[in-house]
């Protein structure tokens, strides 16, 4: 069992056209990790993700190290994320695995000499400089160091301009009355079903997934994510352009939270941020309710009702505080039903409400504070990203009612599709070499 | 067992030479509560309060008659502030009772008659609506209703104006290095020293808390306040009257907080707040360590070490993070180290370290979102006031600490010696009658 943190983004490229010549590009926690490895091991990834290696790649192939690299897949990679096409260039995969399971990929990595000779690993984050040894002492691996946040505008900057529809937006006044502090099944059918749809086709297996995405490009997997009333799309091109985009505000919620204020393609700065992050709440919810996996957490916290364990607004005054504009349903106090003795113990027995008082006290504080810098910096728009967010739906949901609720509309929080990978994508951007014919493929496009 | 919210606040008017004609003014919570009552009451009461019943007072009271009232009166306060002298016009006590001895309270101030005939209470905070048909069926007395961030800001204004000294602060530069994270007998001998005398004093019986302090006005009991190096005094009188004292923010720490920018004597605006408040502590200190009070629940945080259960940003980074100006003690998740099975397991069974690591997320969350208004308003320094800080010196240290981190020493915490008590200071000067001449000696005091 392991946590969410413990997860490993990694972002992958296949050039159109260089037959086996691809780099292959991965990233450790906190954030991100890069680099070029040999292709027979992306082969195996490759069929995890949603495209199949292009043409060309397997001829040269023996069918034993073809099983030994779908092997090391099936145990390394255990999500994947929708790919990007970059038109005349090639195409861009994401992918994640366990922390626990880096001495083994570090293993897997020597033994297959899956990393190039002469290129260093590109990597971000606070492992970075916490694996660095590792790498280099289990498979013979450089690090060469991006900063973490650089990375991450980078790797956003990027994915706004290339990946068709990155971003996207939950529509306004879906949540009003404090619907949204009750279970989620509670809400509407139609909004239900939309859930049920949706984890169902996220639950997918590998092999399902393979053969479901193979002809799907980014296009067609947002439009799966955003049928139905309660997601709408924005985008860069919405925008009108990329000079539209600064300057933009991004909330990075990882262990913590980063806020920065992005004001030009590569220059940004670190306005602020909050201890209150993703740790927070599966470790809060971890210790009140012996949990042990953000899955099991966010899966309690879906059926739980937060109205439970906090304190609202209507239980203080008796209905709303007009005085002061403050709804009956509003939070008042975080977990301010608990100072009952009697309510406590009642509560100590219903996880499900305990998981989602977290869950709450956190995305709501988020998208307080964000409001804050965005109003401070004059931006509208608010980007969304981290590991914290990765098949996330609820999470997300709260912090657009946070926006909406904090900035009286006037704020949007905007998504992305890669939540996790912006990071690995900057610091693979950071490490590419010019002067190399296959990075520079991808620099170019960048330009 | 009762929680710190459980308390009613009060301020009595003793008027310097009205005889026995003495109106008392009394609050419950969530904030005030306050209407004249029959002076044998009070007579009790300010047994326990800082200084004796003015001369003249005692003189028609039977024995009888004052023994009720000292029964009354051990009964039912359980805690005292500073008087505020207000020469030529009289002294104010302040005062509160458990919220749980309310029907108890009606009771006796039924069977004794102590409200005036024809007069009302002033009450404000949800307890006024949430207690209305109480007074009116158990006591026959009616409640009148002050709003309740009106009334914080008039009695704010008052003590400012009236209290010698009501304001201090810490000095700067106290707390460098994380120190304030790790137990509080840990910080300097010179400092442990003062809390030891601190607490020793603080917890004097009423018989010789009432004796010790017999000739102690408003300045003598300051002085003992911020002897030695922790404390310094600030003040109306060091800003150069009242009006340079606005504007100011107010951070008004009850069960959740609120936020106000006061931009004159009364106006002023809600501009923000957050659920994460006294009662979030104490709802998730108690949940997580069993504990049932909130003393209980401070004395565990002081021997805390916030460090066990924290991520720090030298967790991550292995020391600061420089790129970004983070210094490796900074708390990077709050909770995050307990995300680990291993960890969790271990914490679970130290509630001292978990206690101070709620205290310090809910302190420094306060301290973040505070500066972010300041910076906003354009003010220089925030007033923390409420009853979450009555007898929490270590809350008070840790916002002060909160607010040099986050606003680089710019924006100074500063703190009210009635901390509790300015919504019941505001009630009752909202429900004096200009025409009574009791009340129009404070009325007139305030102009």
């Amino acid at each position: 069992m392991t946590s969410w943190k413990a997860r490993v983004p990694a972002a992958l490229v296949v050039p159109n056209s260089l037959g086996d010549s691809l780099p292959l590009h991965m990233t450790p926690p906190p954030d991100s990790l890069v680099s070029p490895v040999d292709s027979s091991f992306l082969e195996g990834a490759s069929s995890l993700a949603s495209k199949p290696t292009p043409k060309g790649v397997n001829k040269g192939g023996e069918r034993s190290k073809r099983e030994h690299s779908r092997q090391l897949d099936r145990k390394m990679w255990n999500s994947s994320h929708d790919p990007v096409h970059i038109p005349g260039r090639g195409t861009l995969y994401f992918k994640c695995f366990e922390t626990w399971k880096m001495e083994e990929f570090l293993a897997l990595t020597k033994e297959h000499s899956l990393v190039k000779k002469g290129r260093a690993l590109g990597a971000t984050g606070g492992g970075a400089r916490k694996f660095k040894d590792h790498f280099e002492q289990i498979a013979g691996l450089q690090l060469e160091r991006a900063d973490e946040l650089y990375s991450l505008v980078r790797g956003i900057d990027f994915l706004a301009r290339h990946a068709h529809q990155e971003s996207f937006e939950y529509p306004a006044g879906s949540f009003r009355g404090g619907a949204i502090q009750r279970p989620l099944k509670e809400i509407s059918d139609d909004e239900y079903e939309l859930q049920a749809e949706r984890r169902a086709s996220s639950s997918t297996s590998s092999q399902d997934r393979s053969k479901s995405n193979e002809d799907m490009n980014g296009t067609e997997a947002l439009r799966r994510v955003v049928k139905g009333p309660v997601l709408a799309t924005s985008d860069i091109e919405r925008l009108g352009g990329p000079q539209d985009l600064y300057p933009y505000l991004v909330v990075n919620i990882g262990s913590g939270v980063s806020i920065l204020r992005v004001d030009a393609a590569e220059r940004f700065e670190r306005v602020g941020g909050t201890s209150l992050g993703g740790s927070t709440f599966l470790g809060l919810t971890s210790a009140l309710t012996n949990c042990t996996t953000f899955e099991e957490a966010i899966n309690l916290a879906r059926e739980g009702d937060s109205t439970q364990i906090d304190m609202l607004v209507g239980d203080i005054y008796g209905g709303d505080y007009t005085e002061m504009g403050l709804a009956a349903t509003t939070v008042a106090s975080s977990f301010g039903k608990l100072v009952q003795p009697g309510r406590r113990e009642a509560a100590m027995q219903t996880p499900q409400h305990l998981s989602k008082a977290v869950l709450l006290m956190v995305t709501n504080n988020i998208g307080s504070i964000a409001m804050l810098h965005a109003r401070a910096a004059g931006v509208h728009q608010i980007m969304f990203t981290g590991s914290f967010l990765h098949e996330n739906e609820l999470a997300m949901r709260l912090l657009a009612v946070a926006m909406e609720f904090w900035s009286k509309g006037n704020i949007k929080a905007v998504f992305l599709r890669h939540e996790g990978h912006a990071g690995a994508m900057g610091a693979l951007l950071s490490t590419l070499d010019p002067l190399n014919p296959i990075d520079k493929l991808l620099l170019d496009a960048n330009r």
